[in-house]
């Protein structure tokens, strides 16, 4: 039985960390663990911080194909996202999700040029439970 | 600091399971959990079963490009490994790392048209530390 979509936003918000791939310039898949996402709009757009400088967001400029995946390891279920990833740099964005405690990692705040946000659009999504798995459109 | 070989062994040893990624006929990066390779070649081979039907198989038959990523959400440190994914089809390989109650899953034994091995090699891999990354070669 398909898992039901709050179901699945509960599984986003309770798995603790969030699982993005990338495509490298070599065309190989990069994938990484980063903090869960800061902001969602329910299964569609999700938001993440992370710094201006890093791998990902080089790759992301190249490539905005991506997935991210948030796994719940107690019943080994889990649930993919694909779509695209934009690096967001408009103020009113990054202040969006900017939290109190962040100058610790960007001193120079909001306009801090290392702090970045990552905007993910989810076109579809796939379950895993069961072994078994199941693709669905992401209706926006 | 660099982690010691070790230290990645055991990491990937004691995560509890595997992130996978391929890319799908669309040029997306696709991204699911599986339960732990059941052997390894220090860091360089390893073998994971899956179900010949699966969608990740037909992904890899058409693209051998992958990453395979283990996290330690304890010290919230990861390491990916880049390499290529082949589906492995021959009974030496495939007796090699069946197990004692696969039946339970694959009926028809070694010789299950179900049972399938992927075998990942790495060329590189980037260890995640204290928000911090670096990338190496595998010394096959």
């Amino acid at each position: 039985m398909p898992m039901a979509i709050e179901t699945i936003e509960k599984l986003i918000d309770t798995a603790g960390f969030s699982i993005i791939s990338s495509i490298d310039g070599d065309g190989f898949p990069n994938t990484k663990a980063m903090l869960p996402p800061r902001k969602r709009d329910g299964i569609v757009s999700f938001y993440f911080t992370t710094n201006t400088s890093s791998m990902r967001v080089s790759q992301y400029r190249e490539n905005k194909n991506a997935c991210i995946y948030f796994v719940d390891r107690r019943f080994f279920r889990g649930v993919m996202f694909v779509g695209s990833m934009e690096v967001v740099e408009d103020e009113c964005t990054k202040q969006l999700i900017w939290n109190e405690g962040d100058e610790t990692y960007y001193p120079l705040g909001v306009n801090d040029p290392d702090y970045c946000v990552l905007r993910f659009t989810a076109t579809k999504y796939r379950e895993y439970q069961n072994f078994k798995s199941i693709t669905r459109s992401v209706v926006a």
